[in-house]
């Protein structure tokens, strides 16, 4: 070793590594297989699988054993399977059926089948690489023999045709399978050769017990899962608004582009029966963020290169577009996220419905505080206030039982796919148990902490000192999560569900809540500062967009003392994110009380102070602040506007009956005195009309039009014909019109 | 309305969009401020921030106020700040300080401090936009005269100079901070320039009792803080390996590295005070999936454009390097991020460990079961099997409080940085109470399911029948999770810590565990198949690379009856992680056992079989299964044999001392009968020597060689000289000197 003469020489410097960028590093060591995560490419199972190696002339004829001449799948939508399974309303020639409950196949063999002598399976693949220990590949037997997780049974058998019933497991992968049907041979298997018209889709079916997502009330499964027309609700809490949707889930294509996002979100094929993770990484895939899903956010007011979210009447022409291009589609704001996404669970089988809750705050990381910033004047600081409570802000409910949570917290869930600025990395939020954010249990996932926040954040105002300390003059504890709403089962009514998220204001359970959430490390404003003992208050307006209207303030003086005050009046117009676009009005009266007295102010608020400032949802935010000169007291009040469109005049006339020609007509007319340029007019219907499109370049001033279009009603029962305008200049314009249609 | 002459017509269709993918999206209407997540970027507060608008002629001279002539921020190694604060050993020319202990800084004023008459504060910022309400912006004060959330005390006031002591909050955002001196005018606040010289960093603080990271023995602190030198297990549970490594987290510019990295991801500055989130984003940046973090994973044994994963001595270099390209760093597998996610923790101040878990399971979405497919015959089906158990697993453990949990869950948490296949979405995995793991409360954030599958999963053998249906033959209930280990605190020797993840083996808790594990969606195989009466023992061995060895089976028949036995004996070069590699060896002999005997079988295991087909690791892993043809019973067994690589010879000579010079010396012979061709020697040892590297073209079969390297030790206490040496040929070569240094 010592030897000098064999020792080594090291060379002054190493190689230089190759330039340019690191090659593609393979998997070579790390994993065996590929992760299966496509449902749309597949392998094919080979049509003879031999049992050993031939003999030395080949294998014998094999014309003993049955022949398959022909499988029926008996798919159409009056039939058995598509009835008894709620999928007649699929428009798709496949068969689509629901897992955890049978259905029936017809095999036509050569000759009749001899359940003593004869053997033979219907085989199910999903998948690139099918395995029956993943449930990608599954045998089904026509008796008991052997133990399988799909049960399979024969029906019938007469003549040389045996009708097989299959059942798949309750918690079988949801996607598009596709069926062999295999002979045994005892020198291998024959099966029938791949052949599109035996694929089928096997969905999540809450009618069976034992499925996750199985709801046990048949008016809330014929609204989540099977009504394609939903009302999704806006405004503010003392003004309601509501849109009405074409959630489009049974459109010819919408049940391939659900299944496409899985797909393209590379989700494993063995995840897909199980709907938390299917929702969860929904939440995920329907906004663009991270992952080039379905739908680009967009809230700057240009919407120059796609569609204004206004401007959509429903799903399946965003659904269909995200297929065909497989690019994001343009643009959503958080009611086109729950809708899509609404669709997507819905036509899975996912009981699913859009909530709206007004005043959400957001942006805020899970902590219960929303900061309001002060000068020391009393008037609010503008550059320091970041504006994180929305007016109101969309998302989702779906229902399914949560195995990986303790028991109690399974029903309906919070998910949310519009890309929030923190959810743990991603942009998705939930499944959040409902369950456990009205209980406070923040702990459990997912995203319970931020949605609790959502609606139960307090509204802090700080007074700002010279020297940059703040200090808390005032806590609004009832701003935040004013309303939850949702559409009634069953109705075209709506339904307070507030209660399902928060104990009643001013309980015991309340103040219990909000401690535990507070000890699972949500940050609250402990300081509890006096209420001033002069209160102010705006009464709620109801104003058409253009009008002139007076903004009256009413200051009640508690005390037995004179009270003046200096009050700050500010007015903007606001994204209905409560994001400040322009600041449109300014006053600062001085306001004398007298004891016990009451004193109204009464603001004049022209049209042309903010008709040139409004952005797409028209609302005016009212921001009044003071302070007592005696008691240098806090007085605040908050008051939002939703300035009232006009509406579209939508009428339906002729026919009435399911395949018989009828007549949509859309009216507008232009109520200002300037011209509407650019103008796209949306019409479609739920089982009535796939969407249309009508584009005017020009609507003067005070000109009208009218725009008929011809449908034929595919199905029995209510619809509605729903219209939207949108140009630049008005966005956010609504028309419907009701329809009964007869068998 | 109805007025033909002004109805508008439709054109026929609307314009085409302008081409080319989207604009870029602005957030305009979606929220006002950018969120701040840069650390490196800082805006500078104004030097005159004035209170009103200036009279006619200007300010008034400020003469009669305090002037500021000099800031001492008494930052060197051996002044009472870094001494006080644990932070000597970092080789950093500013201040560095934990958070929630005072420290101290000296300012020189224009003439004496009267703290009747004179208004000033220290004022500390960091991040792009600094603000009060969100700890980014902190006014300290030298009185109690305001309430802030930083403590600020005079400590000494005498002549022109006052020493005020600054507490951080335990709290407080952990990153590089800029301090100003502000003194209060009536017209306004007048402050320091922005000068490098008063930037400051902050750190957790585990000897804290307010911060989350508190650690209540000054041994762990000593060891899991402060510990350069590290022990990482490898090797097999019956025959352990170590590596020593060098964490490197005082050398210079690690500390900014670390910083970038959360930089690097966009971590919001707000949220880098919470050791939950911050440990929880590390371990998705320490791997260059999904966001171009530090580590590029390579298990291809290709390691031709980058360091091999075998070949690292430290963190060092790959932390500067990450630092200085911005690029992702080539290679690393498990150990190498676990020691590099230890480097970071550590450096931050966050107590952390490197643990070993032997036969991990991996890649099984937190499922209980790790499947082996055997054909009917009892042979291994290579195919179906996918090989997830590694032999060996490395992942880190860190101390904190988790307040985002029920009470109890606190304490060492496991996070891991090695990229799985599933972990909700991003390839990070923790940070998961290894008291939730222990107890089965798996329902806890984030991964805990995914920990507990890793060391509690079943290895289940199914047979698979012609028709390709699969029934469980032997469950293994033992096999995985066989022992987890860590360094001991305070020595060089390791601790087996499997008690802190598992309660005994077949204990009543221990059946109770996994229920509950159960019943939180894990699934188990359930059946319990009777087991052989037939045993199979295959015993420990250590072997050296090139050896021929022998294998010993012995077969204990505990029934009263002869067995008879097909046996498969398949011998396979794997990569740690359990893919095989190439089988190298197959034998099927047929054993025959009388009544209650004992039979050996012995395999000749030659070198010239496996040494071709190594891999980096150079393990052997042995397989046998077999099937009692009296009973149908399966019987089976797996061991991993690992050979013993050669080693460096690594001496020290001279000096002995701080600050005097000495000598490391690396020897090495070629043991084999081929050459060894683009060989890397690497040296380093923790406040000993910086990273140095040598490179061989060649050492011909038998050659030695010698490396003589000079270093001059950076502080006393025990340390080792580290050294590697790698080539594609042999990998994992180690070798080490320990060192004592005086002072």
């Amino acid at each position: 070793m010592s030897d000098q003469g064999t020792t080594v020489a090291a060379s002054s410097a190493p190689p230089a590594p190759p330039s340019g960028p690191p090659p593609k590093v393979t998997n070579r060591g790390r994993s065996t297989d590929p992760i299966d995560s496509s449902n749309f490419d597949s392998t094919e199972v080979p049509e003879f699988e031999p049992f050993g190696l031939p003999g030395p002339r080949g294998f014998p004829p094999l014309t003993e054993f049955l022949d398959i001449f022909s499988v029926d799948m008996i798919k159409r939508q009056d039939e058995i399977n598509k009835q008894q399974h709620h999928t007649d309303f699929f428009n798709s020639a496949d068969l689509v059926v629901r897992r955890g409950q049978e259905f029936q196949v017809k095999i036509t063999f050569n000759r009749p089948y001899n359940p003593a002598k004869d053997k033979f399976a219907v085989e199910f693949v999903i998948g690139t690489s099918p395995h029956f220990s993943k449930g990608t590949y599954i045998p089904v037997f026509p008796n008991k023999e052997r133990e399988t997780t799909w049960d399979g049974r024969i029906v019938n058998n007469s003549g040389n045709v045996v009708t097989i019933g299959v059942t798949p497991a309750a918690n079988c992968i949801v996607g598009k399978y596709h069926m062999y049907v295999a002979v045994m041979t005892p020198f291998g298997i024959r099966r029938t050769r791949k052949d599109d018209s035996r694929n089928l889709y096997i969905l999540f079916n809450p009618w069976a017990k034992d499925d996750a997502v199985f709801l046990d009330d048949e008016t809330e499964r014929q609204e989540c899962v099977l009504n394609e027309m939903g009302i999704i609700y806006h405004g503010a809490f003392d003004d309601i608004a509501e849109r009405t949707w074409n959630y489009g889930q049974f459109n010819y294509g919408v049940l391939d582009a659900c299944l496409y996002i899985m797909d393209r979100a590379q989700m494993p094929i063995t995840n897909r029966g199980d709907p938390v993770k299917v929702t969860r990484k929904a939440s995920a895939m329907l906004n663009s963020r991270d992952d080039d899903g379905v739908l680009v956010g967009n809230w700057s007011g240009d919407y120059t290169y796609g569609v204004a979210p206004t401007s959509w009447t429903g799903s399946t022409d965003i659904l269909i577009s995200y297929l065909r291009s497989k690019m994001p589609v343009c643009y959503a704001q958080c009611w086109v996220y729950a809708a899509v996404f609404n669709s997507f669970l819905r036509c899975l089988g996912i009981p699913a419905r859009v909530v709206t809750n007004y005043y959400s705050a957001h942006d805020n990381d899970g902590n219960l505080k929303t900061d309001i910033i002060l000068e020391e004047s009393g008037r609010i600081d503008r550059n320091r206030t970041r504006d994180s409570i929305w007016n109101y802000h969309c998302w989702n409910e779906c229902y399914m039982s949560r195995p990986d949570l303790p028991a109690g917290f399974g029903g309906w869930q919070v998910v949310d796919a519009t890309p929030q600025e923190t959810s743990d990395g991603l942009y998705r939020c939930g499944p959040a148990s409902v369950m456990a954010i009205k209980h406070g249990h923040t702990c459990y996932p997912f995203d319970a902490a931020f949605v609790f926040a959502e609606v139960n954040s307090d509204v802090v105002f700080y007074t700002r000192s010279k020297e940059g300390t703040l200090e808390p003059v005032k806590v609004n504890r009832t701003h935040v999560g004013r309303m939850v709403l949702t559409k009634a089962p069953g109705t075209t009514t709506r339904r307070d569900i507030t209660d399902q998220y928060k104990f009643p204001e001013g309980s015991v359970e309340e103040r219990t809540v909000l401690e535990k959430a507070e000890e699972y490390g949500c940050k609250r404003e402990k300081s509890d500062p006096l209420p001033a003992d002069v209160e102010l208050v705006l009464p709620s307006l109801e104003v058409s967009i253009g009008d002139d209207f007076e903004l009256s303030l009413e200051f009640i003086n508690k005390s037995d003392e004179e009270r003046n005050m200096d009050i700050y009046i500010s007015g903007s117009v606001v994204f209905y994110t409560g994001v400040t676009s322009a600041e449109f009005l300014f006053r600062n009266p001085t306001v004398t009380v007298g004891p016990k007295k009451r004193v109204k102010e009464l603001v004049l608020v022209e049209e042309k102070y903010y008709m040139k400032h409004l952005v797409e949802q028209a609302n005016l935010n009212f921001i009044v602040t003071g302070k007592v000169k005696e008691t240098g007291q806090i007085v605040s009040e908050m008051k939002v506007v939703t300035l009232h469109n006009p509406r579209l005049i939508v009428t339906v006339s002729g026919g009435g009956r399911v395949s018989e020609e009828m007549t949509a007509t859309v009216e507008f007319t232009n109520p200002f005195n300037f011209n509407l340029e650019g103008v796209y007019v949306r019409m479609e219907g739920p089982g009535l009309m796939l969407p249309k499109l009508k584009y005017y370049s020009l609507i003067p001033a005070g000109s009208s039009l009218i725009w008929v279009e011809y449908f034929t009603p595919l199905r029995a029962g209510n619809s509605r014909v729903i219209a939207t305008l949108d140009c630049p200049a008005l966005r956010q314009v609504h028309g419907l019109a009701s329809v009964n249609i007869a068998p």
